[in-house]
């Protein structure tokens, strides 16, 4: 019975229509309001169907350091067709950190499971 | 025994920090991913402490001529403070339509409870 | 443009399939780790397909005198068939309070949109 | 840079509160509604407070055979003192499966990041 971290998957988002996008800055000031993008399927699009769809977003921020990763925020799309309405895998928020760490990006498709990629942010 | 949609809150977000602030184009094409910004607290900040914050950003559309209102998405703050990092009640998100209606936003603190807004939109 | 909590619906849930129905005891000790129940269709089935299902129940706690309510829990159903997965639209949870008040129980179903219920607990 | 799943802990949880405890029934019949019980701190009681507490729990089903796991449900424990209301980590919810595989309960502590347990099911 394996580990459930296991299940978690990555890949190169180029060719990966799975892997979440990061966009930040690479360098950050401490306590400044930064803003993070993360979507799914930049390169290769994704379908977006009741049958096939990304169910989630999740961003986590590991601090150079810290024992344990912090999660910064959950952003769930919920309409997938529904009276013509189509929600997109992408979102753009906001937070403050104190200093250098790793961002984590993990999202969920309802066909294909668990995805993650990470990204370098230095605080200055 | 009041009802439960009795419990939102309304009122100017110039003068109540609560209410959600709604960004969005007037009028969009059917079918084109639009871009929507909700935030709290742009004209006067809201507290972003362990004791007292915005927990959560919901966004519904409830189209011309519906009976009922579809949910678009939604977005828990997770971090107020642990390991210095503090989420801001302010995302981007993205979607699609295919008619005219209005946008709901919706949003909860921990301590003032349920708060709503609302912008029409126009599909042409 | 009307106000987005005279979207929640209710009624009778022995007629009406989307009503919440909430378990609880009457009367609960202060303090006292207290069970709620809440699901949906018990005496009339709701669907539970990809194209039609209940999407999310939330309960909150109105305490008498208070002037906000409290989000106590927000359960997510996310199967709908997926790998023969069906995740049902009842949940049973725990929590405390101090003082009697109001449970409300609501859901969102992604066809028939937003529901209520409602039932007073006396605290001894 | 570490892999987002190695940030997964886990361990006995007699020994460490914050492994997720999984009841159910060792044998179910396919298509059977199943009860599955996930709390934390059964044995030894993890913290409930705004400082520190359990945020949310998740249950995933990874089907024999199934390359991809299935998220079946997703609680968010939102009271921890608020109003003298305090939301505790244990959840009972039902769902539906049609073959074997293994349940797995993830959770998040604010200060003590992601943990996770599993069970094996078996569909007769
Ligand atoms: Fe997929
Ligand atoms: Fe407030
Ligand atoms: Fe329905
Ligand atoms: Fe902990």
């Amino acid at each position: 019975m394996g580990k459930f971290g296991e299940l978690y998957q990555s890949g190169d988002w180029k060719g990966e229509k799975h892997v979440p996008v990061i966009h930040i800055k690479d360098k950050v000031k401490k306590g400044e309001i930064v803003e993070l993008r993360v979507n799914i399927g930049e390169e290769i699009p994704h379908p977006n169907t009741l049958e096939h769809h990304i169910k989630w977003l999740k961003v986590y921020f590991y601090g150079e350091g810290d024992k344990f990763p912090v999660e910064i925020g959950n952003y769930v799309m919920n309409s997938h067709g529904e009276y013509g309405v189509f929600t997109e895998p992408d979102i753009t928020i906001k937070f403050k950190v104190e200093k250098s760490g790793i961002i984590y990006a993990t999202s969920y498709c309802n066909i294909h499971g668990l995805w993650e990629n990470s990204k370098k942010v230095e605080v200055e």
